[in-house]
């Protein structure tokens, strides 16, 4: 592997641009390829051998991109297929969701008292949850975890400031607030889109996003291993990515703008398995 | 230098532990040494030939306490005493506040309307505004620069969310939102505890914190050199700083433990120029 490589992202739709945004915030000197597997959206629902074989496909698809470094960005491939991927990609180092939230959470938590928001397939997976208690070793954290399957449509729909989404989330928050959560694990690739949001409702509170701890792990990681891109003069270049996905969503260029800050380049639609 | 020293840190005051917070968030396994040179705080109103002697005597203090690296928090010192510190320190890499965070403002303006506040210091030395304009290679980037002289008084009276800090900061920051803003450099240690304020009132705007992007490069640094601390499995554990200051405040605990989030081990009061 060298430095010139790209880092490869994947989702199974366009929530891991939240990821990517990070990465590029850190390593904007990177190339990227993201592969969002939007014909087959959303994974949560889907068994976990059909997970597992969609993980491997989108692998082997960043692998053959040539890719040195994978970010699963997807929260359920994190929790039941992060096994699948590593196997499938060898040598290529991959990083997940789970476990740089996971340890930030323990780090930054000063009550003890750590929330966990996601998807219903990710908060009845308990993969967070286990994370953190497995890391826990002086038992200090209780832990609290809330579905909240309405945020993404919300965040989709671009209702984010709408009074109603205002509403719903004082509703699915008021048990995390009650109980004086000090840390929230934000443990759905949309969510950090309303930050600001939780920041209002739970003032004080620790933010915990997954895609910027991930971020940080692939710096730490590709410098330790003298392949990181040499940084550029040109800070007026706008990042470098690929986009690939497996269907074309309505919108898709409206909620990717929304989700990175900036107009991106219009993304090749491919099929998976990769048939080159 | 070895893994096992620490990094040093240094500012005129306490401000400095806004940076301190962002070093720890991004390396936690590190150890710091936090000197604040609270007998002679603020730097801003003294002259440039001053600045840079207590810059020397602040830079060989922590080169006693074997420091791997010297991270100056201070923007004044990063404004006009930089290369005394760098001169000062030898092989051991320093980190100011206003190279990172540059980069970081031109990396990210969509619109290419970039604001800087800071203290009247800060801002009447145009170093944020000259390292910008230099780095725009492609002469894209239009700065409104604003002083805003009682943020720092706001911040460490602890009235960050009272009606008047609103009324005030509105008025601040009424030209930036005028001419459509999108990016604010916070170019004062003070400033990332107003984050919230900022983000109510200018929606959407890319907050850039100076100690943030410091920190990341800090990693980068570290880990190019083979200087990073190896990854802890213990994530319960705190922070390890030992906190010097020249001249013990009045509620400089209170105040940080609001910079820093959680409480710290009692200062060493020390003299300058160390005398060990």
């Amino acid at each position: 592997m060298n430095k010139a490589q790209p880092i490869g992202v994947f989702d199974s739709g366009i929530g891991g641009l939240s990821v990517l945004k990070q990465l590029i915030r850190f390593l904007p000197d990177e190339a990227y390829v993201y592969l969002g597997d939007t014909a087959r959206v959303p994974y949560g629902n889907k068994s976990i051998e059909t997970v597992k074989n969609y993980a491997k496909q989108c692998t082997e698809f960043l692998l053959n991109k040539n890719v040195k470094m994978i970010i699963t960005a997807c929260n359920t491939v994190s929790a039941v297929a992060l096994e699948e991927v590593i196997n499938t990609a060898g040598n290529t180092p991959v990083i997940g969701m789970i476990e740089p939230a996971s340890e930030a959470a323990l780090r930054q938590t000063v009550k003890g008292n750590v929330g966990i928001i996601g998807t219903r397939a990710t908060i009845n997976s308990d993969a967070y949850k286990k994370s953190i208690e497995s890391k826990d070793i002086k038992n200090n954290v209780k832990i609290i975890s809330k579905a909240c399957p309405l945020f993404v449509p919300i965040v989709e729909e671009g209702i984010i400031r709408h009074p109603a989404t205002r509403m719903i989330a004082e509703e699915y928050l008021s048990n995390l607030i009650k109980h004086n959560t000090d840390t929230l694990v934000l443990g759905c690739t949309h969510y950090p889109l309303m930050s600001d949001l939780f920041r209002e409702l739970m003032p004080g509170i620790n933010l915990i996003d997954s895609g910027e701890h991930a971020a940080v792990n692939a710096l730490r990681i590709l410098a330790e291993n003298n392949l990181l891109k040499d940084n550029s003069e040109n800070f007026s270049k706008r990042a470098d990515v690929n986009f690939y996905v497996t269907d074309l969503p309505v919108l898709f260029d409206d909620v990717a703008k929304r989700f990175l800050g900036f107009d991106i380049k219009k993304p090749v639609i491919v099929s998976l398995p990769d048939k080159k």
